[in-house]
């Protein structure tokens, strides 16, 4: 089991919450940053238990953006006998990239992980404890990787109050890139063609616009740096993605809808292999609606009502009204669940439709 | 203003939705459909007030699906002297038809509409009185409709608890492309990707694919007829798509970053483009974790704390945990108010973060 004491190496938003994790669990952590004001400040929040000055870690923890992680891992390896790992976002480029810098012997201690956590607010201001709690923590050996290093990074992940999910470097960066990278890009492609439109036309935004691009408004800088660093699992699927648009473009001009249709089915399959709650496959769910007064106290008012009535609200969307100064919140609860949900807030007086 | 009595024709969703707002208003409504069992759902739910066999309509509202739009507005303005519109998602291609199936002074008492509103769920159980209330409903007119009927559509659309927004039927279908039907398209090809996807890589599926993909879930039936009858706006939004995936592949290839910059730059303005509550630009928001346990009760309490401290919640999240059974609420307030309910929740014992 890991002891510590962890060297964490990048103070930010990832970094800072490694160490506020750790230290809930009084594991020694000492930090290192470029940035004198990051290590203030996440010396301040109580990430740091130790001095960086001399201490020999059981493990180090590279945090730092993309650009910088091959050589802060090489680095790490050669002025330490520590294991070392890093939570970057891409796993296959930094490693090869690492391999160049370093001895076989020494990159055997390295396993890199990442743990699928973040914040749209950056910095160790930002930073948590609580960060990692039930995530799923992808841990992802090379091939040369130590047996020992490879268990004291998955310890790290648990110890954060991750979940570990064993990937190889390569395995990682294809499921990200279908997961993350590739929804992202076109996520910013729809946000992107919004920029061209006459204000009045937003007018008719929806929900659907509104959820298919909000990724889209996270940091331009840091997904450059991922992006350009998944080149082969990407390049792949854009041009799948090309080719479907292909099909789309012929099919629009020659009033052929069956491959429309095929691209709307498959997209329809795609939904429904998305784990849901809990890692179970998605169970039926159903809908409800409810209208809303916009001001503090009518939520909890609902709430507590949909509590009395004992129904576990799955998900919940407040879908903001345009033009009215009240609300419509979407609540997803078990199929079953639906109709008593429905008839029993309607019995409370409360507007609803599914 | 309308008086009635109100034909509809189509007793699905929206047409039984459109006759329930309006019997809300004691506007006499009566209801036709091909299906004799939509018919007799939506007279059981009390959508119908009159028969109507004999009845001498003032308006006609046509809510069939997309492909029978216009021969169903060309039947209604034959067959009656009354305003006709339809509540279809698209406005150019039915107008086209439409106008071709009848005379110049019949095509005056015709009228298009769209309400932006709609469910999971379809046909007239899941009507509501309540659809329509403070969303948005297009008003198309052509430039030959006369001035009267385009008044009494927008006097529907107010009636039923909507806000009315003029478009031509052109622009309508321009700013549906970049605002519904190009998200569609590509959260349909984002979660057309997963279908290929080794299933133990979908574990690294987080909030952001969940968003994207989302609306891709919806009836492709019915997407099917709407994306075949948006052809020129879609087809000029997905040749500029194309370009841009051109763009990335290019730039992945040759390590240049800055036109992967760009893109996702522009995605970034597209998303502040998108207008926030209530019509207004998007004020500065912050977003704050909560954990939570799984259980009901928990949110109710949750928001009964959030009510005490009086601050407003702008919108919500439950971030499901894929391991745990503990989920993440994600609330969004106003940037300026975020602290105090950081604070004040932590007073309270809950596990708090940014």
């Amino acid at each position: 089991m890991l002891e510590g004491p962890v060297l964490v190496v990048g103070a930010g938003l990832l970094g800072t919450s490694i160490a506020l994790a750790l230290r809930r669990r009084d594991v020694d952590v000492a930090l290192r940053d470029v940035s004198q004001e990051n290590l203030r400040i996440a010396t301040a929040v109580g990430a740091a238990s130790v001095d960086a000055d001399g201490i020999r870690p059981e493990l180090v923890v590279v945090a730092v953006p993309p650009d910088h992680l091959a050589e802060e891992i090489a680095a790490a390896l050669r002025s330490t006998d520590a294991v070392v790992t890093d939570v970057g976002s891409i796993k296959g480029a930094p490693l090869i990239a690492a391999r160049a810098l370093v001895d076989a012997n020494a990159l055997s201690r390295y396993v890199g992980s990442h743990p699928m956590a973040g914040s749209e607010r950056s910095g160790p201001f930002a930073a948590s404890q609580a960060l990692f709690d039930g995530r799923p923590w992808a841990v992802t050996p090379h091939d040369t990787a130590d047996p020992g290093s490879v268990e004291l990074v998955t310890d790290l992940a648990e110890l954060c109050g991750a979940t570990p999910v064993r990937f190889t470097p390569d395995e990682h960066d294809e499921a990200v890139a279908r997961t993350s990278h590739l929804p992202h890009l076109l996520a910013a492609l729809v946000a992107g063609r919004l920029t061209d439109a006459p204000r009045s036309h937003l007018a008719l935004s929806g929900q659907g616009v509104r959820d298919v691009t909000r990724v889209a408004g996270g940091d331009a800088g840091l997904w450059q740096q991922i992006i350009s660093a998944n080149t082969t699992a990407l390049s792949a699927l854009l041009l799948d993605v090309r080719d479907d648009v292909d099909t789309l473009l012929t099919a629009l001009s020659s009033g052929d809808r069956a491959p429309i249709g095929a691209v709307l089915n498959r997209g329809v399959e795609g939904t429904a292999v998305i784990p849901g709650k809990h890692g179970a496959p998605t169970g039926a769910m159903s809908t409800v609606f409810v209208t809303i007064p916009d001001h503090p106290g009518e939520l909890a008012r609902l709430f507590a009502d949909a509590s009395d009535i004992g129904v576990n609200i799955e998900d919940l969307r407040i879908d903001h009204d345009p033009a009215r100064e009240y609300g419509l919140v979407e609540i997803t609860v078990a199929a079953n669940a639906a109709d008593h949900l429905l008839g029993s807030l309607e019995d409370r007086g409360w507007t609803t439709h599914r």
